[in-house]
């Protein structure tokens, strides 16, 4: 089965992590938290769900890691103020790794510098950040692009999941 | 004096409101809250400060205002979410009225497709949204480029409010 790395901050979106997470492990698949700090818990935007950091970025290594999932609310908006957090995502794209990005998830991902001619959703407040970073914004509810899978927002959170649990099966 | 319109939505950055709009009101201008509801209270989303929009965006009009304040915070990624509030600060800049904008303030300039080839400065987190927007990046406490003034925190505040002052006074 695989490793997923979740790469999650303050201010996420509470169902963005929770339902796939819990897909994912039913599946038999491991969930690892990557954070800004080993040990610390960071909270929900909305119903302000705690969840404890498992892995610093600055010590998790893409090589570990079979895939990423990206939550999204301001979640990204925080860590992609971190220099290591953005190397970390930027791996997972560079080695053509399967990354699950929903909601504010692109933001980590144009940070990056890794959407240049790929087909992606996101948040509709996004859209014009996604389309500068050189990429085709679709507005549908799932867009699968060779190893990345994203999605608008919760409401999208059941095509989401299939299509990961798909990726990761295939 | 000014007619200066303050577009706020949900989860400002709280000094980045009150702190210039005191200032502004302090020197005899006037300060209108622009949101996505007349009527509606937003809040800060440090100390929760509330704030009561006086004018709803698709009701204001640019040819009413003489400037244009741009609080941060998450604010700006909830007000570029809608059609209108991206129509009525992109006519600022297509009208060359001066804009005083913070941290997550550019956002809302991405959106409105209002920087290519301008100068200004953000919060850390949207420097590479900023440049995929076509602008210069520059990392100081405050950057006036024509209409434009720009600052990237709370800290940045007295810079910020000082620029914002000369420039209705000039």
């Amino acid at each position: 089965m695989a490793r997923v790395a979740v790469i999650i901050g303050d201010m996420f979106e509470d169902s963005e992590y929770t339902e796939p997470a819990a897909a994912l492990r039913l599946a038999g698949h491991e969930v690892i938290l990557v954070g800004l700090q080993a040990g610390q818990t960071v909270h929900g935007k909305k119903e302000r769900t705690p969840v404890t950091i498992d892995l610093a970025v600055q010590d998790a290594r893409t090589a570990d890691f079979d895939a990423l999932l990206i939550p999204g609310g301001y979640s990204p908006d925080k860590l992609r103020a971190e220099p290591q957090a953005v190397e970390f995502v930027r791996q997972f794209m560079q080695d053509n790794k399967p990354v699950f990005s929903i909601c504010h998830g692109p933001q980590l991902l144009i940070s990056a510098r890794s959407l240049k001619g790929r087909r992606l959703t996101g948040w509709k407040s996004i859209r014009q950040d996604i389309i500068y970073a050189g990429a085709n914004f679709i507005d549908e509810e799932m867009v699968e692009d060779g190893n990345l899978i994203t999605s608008r927002s919760p409401k999208d959170l059941p095509a989401f999941i299939r299509a990961c649990l798909a990726k990761l099966a295939s």
